[in-house]
């Protein structure tokens, strides 16, 4: 009765700990990057850019004044102060985006506001602040050195240089980034299509009526929320019962369709044999891993159809959500050209905090343990959320998670302890 | 030639700190949440919840297997052990999502997957590893108490208790939970709409041709990216020219369209006044703030016009973006009846770390220092970003920013800081 993922003598050591599960992934998974696309600058955020960005001129293209105030020669204010005042005379102003018709010869004050192009012959700016002004006449009460209130061509940006790498995600001072450039249109990787496939005769679509023995299909739905997360695109794909040849079917149309697939079937030893038969029957290589080290999520499955991913996901919705962080999400990084965290270790968003409470694990074992954050006194406390793997509720009330290393069978009360932030 | 906002002295205690100014904002600013939209579960992820939801059922609603297994009755194997197993008779199986036909009476194993219903007369399940077989013999080679490998009806959620409240942004987990309580539309505030009005002569689209003298306009594709990345929806209305009867018309147009305008101006004190005067002409009440104690980003000026909160945001880049998470990010949140951050101090995600360099400040005057995270042997150092208020690529480079409270005049090196993550 007992699969190929199942150890009779229940020791932790039988499955791969989830690092050398994912280095086992990527010497058997190693696919082009997702195709480059064109989008619009308004639509580039949260996208993965697909090339390495220079800057195409200088930025700004021309010397500006950083303030509002008065261009002028700076040695003519060498003796200037509060009490002695410079004395030149009101040429005119520069109106903003154009080039300057007046330019600021000897005794002369050219008004500029921020950003104004600083007009010929001058080579500083006098904050109006310091100036007081009566009809042509500009007293400026201190001394102005050169550069003084200017920003030089090319101080942002220099021609040439990179400014953004490929593979980020782009952020909203990203996009500030790109627009300053002048970029209209942006290359960004297509966004991985991820299937996904739930399994289980027991489940039942959110909103039909609930039968006595069947429960609503959650996976397919929080699956599909973490990808779109992360970047990807989620396919959601009909419903398959715990039959071969359905489980199979399905499978087969999903590797045409999406770059990854997730098959979610139920956590029993005979439904996790469906998903392990369907990858070998349309490999190979088939089946790569078959169970990893790790609690929740210990009965995960990975391979490999025709160059895509498959990941068979615990039915367990904390062990699927965790599974998918673990194994989908560096695979859909992979994917997307971004920089790759080392897998089953710590997510992105990291908070360090001290434990309000050991916590218990198993030698060989990995363990993520769901915890909330509370902040008192400027100090972070960590504390677990109790529920075992079947329980959402401990998703809902977690900020997010740590990681037990295997070499450690517990952490102590009172360590310090890194937390990944969930979303 | 000084405006309101300009103060001769340049003393930071002539404008208001960012808190005070947040706290006339919310005096004279008062609005009802948006409404009450409801949207597909497939996509609610990241809409912000606008009801308390409480489990309309227990979750599960029937005793289930944690394992699979044999349901069997406690007390037949109080003396069972691998040396002495108990030997049961094989009574079928329960199929999954279905009530069992069959019952677990006084000698008798029922065969149950993971899921699966327990059947009548069970009290307890014995994983399969822990038996063996042979046609209609099952032989347990352990004792069962009570309960074990049984997961019972509500022990997840109960029927009533409240499982999510108002206001959270919802996440992948949480999608989970409406999906497991069996929602299949789930309500949430409608999203915030938040007019981008961007003036300056200087000014140009990106992709157009840059004549001398003028920038590309980045503040408004930033500015709609920061409001996309909170949950808001950006109307990015037409550029404006910085003549009064154009900002004045616009504006009257946008408060009209959204319930939160944002009028990046130029930083000079004309174009700033232009702000003002429009927001005053359209009241009362008007201007509120005009000049926060801040850098960058003192040059902010808050009005309410028609019940619409409209934030006059600095021309600079880094300013712009530091004006809108220090008050347009508070607002698009109290607008979506969200928990809402102190504003002005630090953001949602914040990691500790130590200061590499010192910073220095002036007393009176809060600042928003971007920062770089540097990982290494466990600890976190933080980098100041250099850059003036106008260099984009400062942003680029940055993980985040530190705030310099108006009480501390510096901070010093090895210092341990908050950092509020960027995106």
């Amino acid at each position: 009765m007992s699969g190929k993922g199942t150890s009779p003598s229940g020791e932790w050591g039988d499955w791969v700990a989830p690092r050398e599960a994912w280095a086992r992934v990527r010497a058997a998974w190693q696919p082009s990057p997702a195709e480059t696309e064109h989008v619009d600058l308004a639509a580039c955020r949260a996208r993965v850019l697909a090339e390495d960005i220079s800057a195409p001129r200088d930025s700004p293209t021309f010397d500006r004044s950083a303030v509002d105030g008065y261009a002028l020669r700076s040695e003519d204010t060498a003796t200037a102060s509060a009490e002695t005042p410079a004395t030149l005379i009101y040429a005119g102003e520069v109106p903003m985006g154009a080039i300057s018709t007046v330019a600021a010869g000897a005794g002369r004050a050219v008004w500029v506001a921020t950003g104004s192009m600083i007009p010929d012959g001058a080579d500083g700016v006098v904050m109006v602040e310091r100036t007081t002004r009566d009809g042509d006449t500009v007293r400026v009460l201190q001394q102005v050195r050169p550069g003084d209130g200017i920003v030089r061509r090319g101080d942002d940006l220099q021609a040439g240089a990179r400014v953004l790498r490929a593979g980020r995600m782009l952020r909203p001072q990203d996009v500030a980034a790109l627009a300053s450039m002048g970029f209209a249109r942006v290359p960004v990787r297509r966004r991985p299509r991820v299937a996904i496939i739930s399994g289980g005769d027991e489940l039942v679509t959110p909103g039909e009526p609930l039968q006595p023995g069947q429960i609503y299909d959650s996976n397919s739905f929080a699956m599909a929320a973490q990808i779109a997360a992360w970047g990807g695109e989620p396919v959601v794909l009909p419903r398959v019962h715990d039959r071969p040849e359905e489980v199979r079917a399905r499978l087969g149309q999903a590797v045409h369709e999406a770059d990854i697939v997730l098959l979610s079937g139920g956590s029993s030893v005979g439904v996790k044999d469906l998903t392990a038969e369907a990858i070998d029957a349309l490999g190979p290589p088939g089946v790569i891993v078959h169970g990893v080290a790790m609690r929740p999520a210990r009965p995960t499955i990975i391979g490999v159809v025709e160059g895509r991913l498959v990941i068979g996901i615990p039915g367990n919705p904390v062990s699927a959500m965790i599974a998918c962080e673990v194994f989908a999400r560096p695979a859909l990084e992979t994917l997307s050209g971004m920089q790759v965290r080392d897998a089953g270790t710590v997510g992105e968003h990291v908070e360090r905090g001290r434990l309000a409470e050991a916590v218990r694990s198993q030698p060989g074992r990995q363990d993520y343990v769901r915890v909330r954050l509370e902040h008192s006194g400027g100090e972070t406390l960590v504390r677990p959320v109790p529920g075992g793997s079947n329980a959402i509720r401990s998703l809902v009330d977690a900020d997010g998670y740590l990681v037990v290393p295997p070499e450690r069978a517990a952490l102590d009360r009172d360590e310090v302890v890194e937390v990944s932030l969930f979303e």
